[in-house]
């Protein structure tokens, strides 16, 4: 159902009107007066004749014609009442603001489930309820109270930055800031308690909507995280920009989200790690935002995460060489040839590498000016360049600055450190200019690196995140591989000990290592003398969870009367542990070494689906949170890449002298684990391989452990339907 | 000697004048002119009979009288010449602002030296070269070609901010930025080459002076670690601020200073810890660096890290607590008689713990509105009250939060996210006002800290680390302490073996396990029949510096048979790695257990003297380079708060149900290591135990491995003086 009587409405009735701008009745109809909405606006309010010049009606059946979009400035437990009204009437959809909704206890919540009930009966769609209306400054459609349209100056330009948040105060907050940037504005949104309308639909409606471009988003919970990931697809695929503020980060944050709203703050890091996935820029501050709005405008230039700095002081190259670095940017050194190009106009004393000194003196010679400048703007060494000048000096080298932006399609950026009076001109000419260094660089961090993976970015397939698909499962690299391609495995029933674990693992390519199973003490001496290695030794049984603990695991064990004495010391544990598991036997595998472990596992995110996780093994991990994810599914570059992104990676990758690991072979195992949980939906609420053991180089991985978990509530389902 | 004919000139020559205002030799004398300098002017030029306005001298020899200060707008090559007939003519202090000296290869080196060398001879007092110049905002006494000065507001107050940069362009920016923020300026100083005054040279001058409060920094090399470290503490006992942005702290940035002075970027961890020892603010960019002087201006009000938020939002809230807690600070809960008082007035939506969202509905209340403000001002819970409105509501607030400023001491910080009409009024009144969070976070950040810090400081004793020092030697708790209390220990001669080592760090209260040299087959086994234990076994010789890497290391040792062996083995491994290594014996301990084992190691900054440094030993530190870092002499309690600043710590604090560790004596070693790298200057280059061994809390710590390393600069200068 399309949301154009919400954000496009021609027609608006404001029931329960005032006379007073001071009031949330009132200020509305005083904005679409005041600046000039073409449409019909119908006030509704039975004390009043006339309101803002607009004449008032009694009640809403008194309306001579049927509004697309009815306001509703009137208490809580009056709303679904009215509702109930305006639909009768033929009115398809409505701004809610009262509070008193779910977001205040059992009554509250009594009355919002009584509004989306009759939604859902009549179709009606509701905006809010406790929210601040909505605003299209491009129609000048004001449903909002927010008395920032009064105090930011009003735009004459056509929007193309909206702002979509799940609070009013930060949605004024953000319009202020993306005004004070001369920033014109498509949509205002803010969210309320989305009874029917929810933060996903409207971004849905904004990834269509002609006029924008760019979207600030403030989110404290997504409800539908499919339809999120669905229309941040599209944003990529059009090459509109969505930049979030995402609250509660830290717990303290989340405990202040979940008492203002009735939501969950959710993962943190799976936020973080969709946002990258689904190059989503995630923000920290309103000001940030409104500037990384400022570049979204200039994405048409090309730009990435390779930057040419360009300054009349080594300090000032020194300290954004610092912050860019800092931020994730790239300094590359100039080529060779650029260098030598260079040096012919700049003295000794500056600097022709990267960051390029030009020296004070050089800005007196313009022709030599756009030279530089047009040798870092056709450079393949770098995506962007950024001058940071004293004002007088960046106005000395306007003209030249925008005589090569006219002809390159390369993104430039000032940073004016005076007071440059050619701002105006070279921010017309499509120079983004910043007045400060930090801001500049808080804003090029995030939006480089979005316009670094939008130049990566492909369409993704179809997913098959909801249910049991058909997946290619090819062979991981490994000392043993007991499955064949396009093998088809059922997920075991479950809880399920860990022989039946590797067995479903093993069907996706997952290398298992000779794995064999005693039930007598005569059985372990036998496969110790058959192995004739130092052993591990471990109980096998679905009942427990904690084999460690238990006493279940002993290594190390080397000849059959070990083996045999271990045999009956695990069982004698594990029965004094816990007396009723159900034990299958003991594992008996041969000691492995390897270059690292890692912890692999896959889980199902309440708002986004199945996630791979990856860490390296052990305490230390936990210790610094060096921890990797992704929305599942991921293919081998990706699970490359996040093994990459951990801190750890050095340990896998030649540290100090040691072998290097097969990294390889440990992407595949982690692109098997995804598919193994995919495949395994609904029923399987995790996977985890703890650890997974990576030998070195070309002599792939191995299961040290595997655990299945069920979901509980599916599984019953199951077994119910 | 004094710089006041520097920076507080009476009067001023500018040889090499021009009567254009956009040279160098012109600029100035239009400040001094257009400013209205009330000191004597006498531009010197044998073409002008007057520029702007002054009477125009031939040469400097015509001059009617001596002025305090002579500015040279000459070239390179004939600056020393100048310097010596201003000398014969009586002037005492010039400022030169030249390129072409140090900075510009050998040619400029040589002058540098005939200049530094003249100073030396005559006692002349010399800014530069190769600066921008000085500014005195309260005299309007510039000499600097700084265009800033025209472009921004010249400010009408007494100054008391001061920029002090290694950089002129650096210094324009951030006194643009001062002047925007409407602060006045004291002083305005680039220190160009340091030839003769360097930068804590007049760090030294500036916290003396009774107009600076607050000195904003930029620095590229510290010369004279010693008098910075003194000025740093003069600005404490005085309660300046002291604000310094460090260039240099990524590699790519470091090269960069490098490339543009001669200077060494130095060690970035050594001068963020110097930097928190002495509290001086680190800041990232220019526009943090005004806004916290902005908060500096208000440091006589009572402030710290632990924040009370209110909103009328509860998403503002949420956002706020993100950042604060991201920057370090903290937002405790209110207590609960202050929750049910603000409950009183708050609705059941809003919140009373904190951040409190006080709702949109309560400023209409000013009688309440007072009650919440006061309730936060009086409340021992917290340091500091931020408060973040939309605009319209912030001036609904403005006449009674006037009021609580007023009354109590706390700091208030307005941030407001609209255009409220109060700011002017709220900062008048005492209060900081941000017009964006993230701002606000930057700035507040730093700034509580050094509130919070400069509570806890209190002036430290003379320290000792430039020579033997009397320190008085306190045991550390461990399993064997040979060491008496008020031991006097001497260096053992340099390079010694680790029993050297061990005995003069134990002398020092370090516990030295049993430890026995072996220095035959026989004693070796003699030894392990005695100790009855598994052993450790390692050689012991001053030659081998990798005794690993040589093969001189073997573990879990158990009977005298092995030992007898391992003694061979260590032996013939060692002299094929070193054929020619002197080799003292093998030492024997007992294999010892620990809950953790660190690296305590202590070092020599080049500019900051002994360092100590802490980490957790292994190669997980290294990884995540999880390292500590403390100027010399650290006391228990830094020691203590150095252990805790480890992302490690919790290993060491009963992570996951581990026992915990002897803390206590750990830093009691930290402490003694200090004494003892302290004691042993200046032959002592560094000092490292790796591993110390740090037991069960009460057990105590032990060293596993000691070394000592000389200077052999000062080895040579004992041997020869």
């Amino acid at each position: 159902m399309s949301l154009e009587p919400l954000l496009n409405p021609r027609s608006i009735a404001m029931i329960g009107a005032s006379d007073k701008a001071g009031r949330i009745g009132g200020m509305p109809l005083e904005l679409l007066s005041h600046f000039g909405f073409a449409g019909e606006v119908y006030p509704v309010n039975p004390k009043y004749a006339e309101v803002f010049g607009y004449r008032c009606y009694a009640q809403v059946e008194d309306l001579p014609a049927v509004p697309d979009l009815a306001v509703l400035a009137i208490g809580a437990r009056d709303v679904t009442a009215m509702l109930r009204r305006c639909h009768a009437v033929g009115i398809r959809a409505a701004v809610v603001y009262a509070a008193g909704f779910a977001e205040e206890g059992a009554a509250g919540l009594l009355l919002q489930q009584e509004l989306v009930q009759f939604c859902k009966e009549s179709g009606m769609q509701v905006a809010g309820p406790n929210c601040m209306g909505l605003a299209n400054l491009n129609t000048r459609a004001f449903t909002a109270f927010a008395a920032i349209f009064k105090t930011a100056s009003m735009q004459s330009d056509t929007g193309c930055v909206s702002v979509l948040t799940q609070s009013g105060n930060v949605c004024s907050a953000l319009y202020g800031l993306v005004r004070a940037q001369d920033l014109p504005v498509s949509h205002f949104i803010n969210t309320g308690n989305e009874a029917t309308v929810d933060f996903a639909q409207y971004l849905e409606y904004l990834a269509e909507d002609a006029q924008t471009e760019i979207v600030l988003g403030y989110v404290e919970q997504i409800r539908d995280g499919r339809r999120f990931i669905d229309a941040c697809r599209r944003f990529q695929a059009q090459g509109k920009v969505l930049v979030v503020l995402k609250a509660g980060v830290t717990e303290k944050g989340a405990v202040a989200v979940q008492s203002h709203t009735s939501a969950l703050a959710g993962d943190q890091k799976i936020y973080e790690a969709a946002f990258r996935d689904l190059n989503v820029i995630a923000a920290d501050d309103f000001a940030q935002m409104a500037n990384i709005a400022m570049l979204a405008r200039l994405r048409h230039r090309t730009a990435g995460a390779r930057i040419g700095v360009v300054t009349m002081s080594g300090a000032l190259g020194a300290i954004l060489t610092d912050r860019f670095i800092q931020a994730g940017l790239q300094l590359p050194d100039l080529p060779a040839d650029v260098q030598a190009q260079l040096r012919q106009g700049i003295p000794a004393y500056g600097m022709v590498g990267n960051p390029v000194d030009v020296t004070g003196n050089i800005v007196n010679d313009p022709q030599f000016i756009v030279q530089v400048l047009q040798a870092l703007a056709v450079t393949p060494a770098l995506d962007t360049v950024v001058i940071n000048a004293p004002g007088y000096m960046l106005d000395r080298m306007a003209q030249p600055l925008i005589e090569v932006v006219q002809k390159y399609p390369r993104l430039f950026v000032a940073i004016d450190t005076g007071n440059a009076s050619c701002r105006d001109a070279l921010r017309e000419a499509g120079v983004a200019v910043f007045d400060d260094l930090g801001h500049a660089v808080r804003a090029l961090g995030p939006f480089l690196t979005w316009q670094q993976r939008r130049g990566q970015w492909t369409a993704p397939v179809d997913d098959t995140c909801d249910g049991h698909a058909q997946i290619d499962v090819q062979p991981v690299a490994g000392r043993t591989n007991t499955a064949s391609s396009h093998a088809r495995v059922d997920v075991p029933s479950l809880p399920c000990h860990e022989g039946d674990a590797r067995r479903y693992l093993a069907g996706f390519g997952l290398p298992d290592p000779d794995v064999h199973i005693a039930g007598t003490r005569e059985e372990a001496a036998a496969l110790a003398d058959q192995l004739g290695v130092p052993l591990a030794m471990k109980v096998v049984s679905a009942d427990l969870a904690h084999k460690t603990e238990a006493g279940g695991v002993l290594l190390n064990i080397t000849g059959a009367q070990a083996a045999a004495q271990a045999y009956e010391q695990i069982l004698e544990n594990c029965r004094g542990y816990q007396p009723d598991a159900a034990i299958a036997g003991v594992m008996i595998t041969p000691m492995q070494q390897g270059v690292a472990e890692l912890l692999v596992g896959a889980t199902r995110d309440p708002v986004f689906g199945p996630v791979l996780t990856v860490a390296l093994g052990g305490i230390m991990t936990e210790i610094y949170r060096d921890t990797a994810h992704a929305l599942l599914p991921v293919t081998h570059g990706e699970a490359v890449q996040l093994l990459r992104s951990l801190k750890a990676f050095a340990l896998l990758d030649g540290f100090r002298g040691r072998p290097r690991a097969d990294v390889d072979a440990a992407a595949q195992a982690m692109v098997a684990v995804g598919q193994a949980f995919v495949a395994g939906q609904p029923v399987l609420d995790q996977i985890e391989i703890n650890p997974l053991l990576v030998r070195q180089a070309g002599s792939g991985v191995a299961m040290l452990d595997a655990l299945l978990i069920a979901d509980t509530a599916a599984l019953a389902s199951v077994v119910q339907g």
